[in-house]
């Protein structure tokens, strides 16, 4: 970005009150991050900067995680925002290493939400939860008046045991280490983005939204090599890429070749003038191992149904630490850094 | 309610779509979590039907509770909603005779929100955990397009540690017991609606917004024989009292004239024709403990500092299960029921 744009009124405007941009997960979300809630907030969990805290109470290391759900629409071609709810927060919590035990459900809803809506996506969120294994076990209602919320919001806090001699973190990436993707990207924005706008393809996109903790728990069962785990949701599979980059302070080189992107998914982004790296998937993750155990960690996955296309995409390096660059299809290498705002906003 | 009004067609209204009502914390909140939530996420923990989940994690109890706030103005006379989260979510762990540990925090906040204020409400909530000796560990920012939020609205969830040999919950009332206050009532929800509807009194009045962890650590350290704690926030005493009396099939009887209200409250309540029974407050509780230990309790109580107006106001009975009463200041004893929905929305 030149200097002549960062003075364009928008972007001024953008730093003083909240934009769409700054829920992004990309860099004006890092920015509010790093300029408004640790400096608030500041504690060494906290900078971290997982998806999730690792805290220890007694003798146990529990994993606790927060996400609230704004998607719009609330029901969509493989998920509602009932779903969406438990496998985003339970898969924060695999992604920590551990297993989902518990979880919070908080509601706030706009006055006038049919009943029927919340039954439905109440009955989701229970039936997505015993799927998983975990109980709801405590919850809250607030209702704000009409015009003042939009349907309704859910908050899931989840709560879980990490796996004894487990530690995964963002900072923990090694030079030579190997980057693993468990399948095809950028099916859950697209979905989203369909239903919302009305967009019709030729064979329709559903959501990938799962929870991903047996494919962690057998992942985990094959090695204890893995450095750190991530699903890449708001931001897509670069922002994530982008942030263990940061964290670790390495580079991470990928092979555009590797990353498999379903058709229908390809020619939507295609018409839309979108990245399918920066959209959002809901039941992907990203591995960062140990390069010698890389490819026995693949077979382990591929024998889960949710890793069935797991792959390595890329490597480690110690070559320009903190950015994420990717040998394209056609040959030279490109940046793929962090958007600084939205491709979609309210995809979760 | 006579059958005549049953038929009314705005109360059916209220039963086809979500109101305002329905996130009170009276009848139309019970339920709500009776009919929608309750057969949707089915658990005996869920079913206790306490203000916070006490689960079992290696050999620990955790306390774990969650709350959103979308308290309306964001700031008022003795808080805002960044203190509030805190002292509200610290308080259902303290309820839950636990020792409050670590919080998350989400944010769903209004596109066009001035950064300044969301600093603001980011920095008192630090300040506030910083004050309660809890860790904010992990959080989630949402951004909603201008219209579909309402400024901010944040959830807190927290996790506690039960103190060893306690166990506190609503079902626990006997006969016999006594029905302790810590404090006078109705000041939260007063100074709310006078902030939000621009009333002014001869004397402000201010929330009285605080954390009563240590005043129940005081309180444990004093006696193991309370059975129940609760803090009558949103639908006031009588809610909370009206929840314990149905959980422990009781009766609970009341001494109008040892119920503590500040002068203001009192003629702002008559002004306004609420009554101070059924208004929030966010720095109360409510103990129910074995006779024999009240009135040790009570002075136990009046050396903390959020404590010193503490007193016995009722006695659990055999008789009229599930039923609150109150002997009133004029000697006729009346019903204290619970009300269907608001008297005043969105103060928490």
């Amino acid at each position: 970005m030149s200097a002549l744009t960062v003075s364009c009124p928008i972007l001024v405007a953008a730093r003083d009150h909240v934009s769409l941009g700054h829920g992004s997960g990309g860099k004006l979300s890092a920015e509010l991050m790093r300029d408004v809630f640790l400096p608030a907030f500041r504690n060494s969990t906290l900078e971290r900067m997982d998806d999730q805290a690792v805290v220890a109470v007694n003798e146990s290391r529990i994993a606790f995680t927060t996400d609230s759900f704004v998607v719009k629409p609330l029901f969509f071609p493989g998920g509602d925002i009932g779903s969406l709810a438990v496998h985003g927060t339970v898969n924060d919590l695999a992604m920590g290493g551990a297993t989902p035990l518990f979880l919070s459900a908080a509601f706030i809803i706009e006055e006038g939400l049919p009943m029927e809506t919340l039954r439905r996506v109440a009955d989701s969120l229970g039936r997505a939860a015993k799927a998983c294994g975990v109980q709801v076990v405590t919850g809250d209602t607030k209702v704000v008046d009409k015009g003042s919320g939009d349907g309704v919001f859910i908050n899931t806090t989840g709560l879980g045991l990490v796996t004894e001699g487990v530690s995964l973190s963002a900072g923990q990436a090694r030079p030579g280490d190997a980057v693993i993707l468990s399948g095809s990207i950028g099916e859950h924005g697209i979905a989203i983005l369909a239903e919302r706008e009305g967009l019709e393809f030729e064979s329709a996109i559903e959501s990938d939204s799962a929870a991903l903790h047996t494919l962690v728990r057998d992942m985990l069962a094959a090695t204890h090599a893995i450095r750190c785990l991530r699903d890449p949701t708001r931001g897509g599979v670069s922002s994530s890429l982008n942030e263990i980059a940061a964290q670790s302070q390495v580079g991470i080189l990928l092979e555009e070749a590797a990353i498999p992107v379903r058709e229908e998914v390809r020619g939507a982004c295609e018409m839309l003038g979108l990245d399918p790296m920066y959209v959002a998937n809901e039941g992907k993750l990203l591995a960062i191992v140990d390069h010698s155990v890389a490819d026995d960690l693949v077979e382990a996955m591929r024998k889960h149904p949710l890793g069935r296309d797991s792959r390595r995409i890329g490597t480690v390096t110690a070559s320009d630490p903190g950015w994420v660059t990717m040998r394209t299809l056609l040959g030279p290498t490109r940046i793929v850094d962090m958007l600084a705002g939205d491709q979609l906003p309210r995809i979760c």
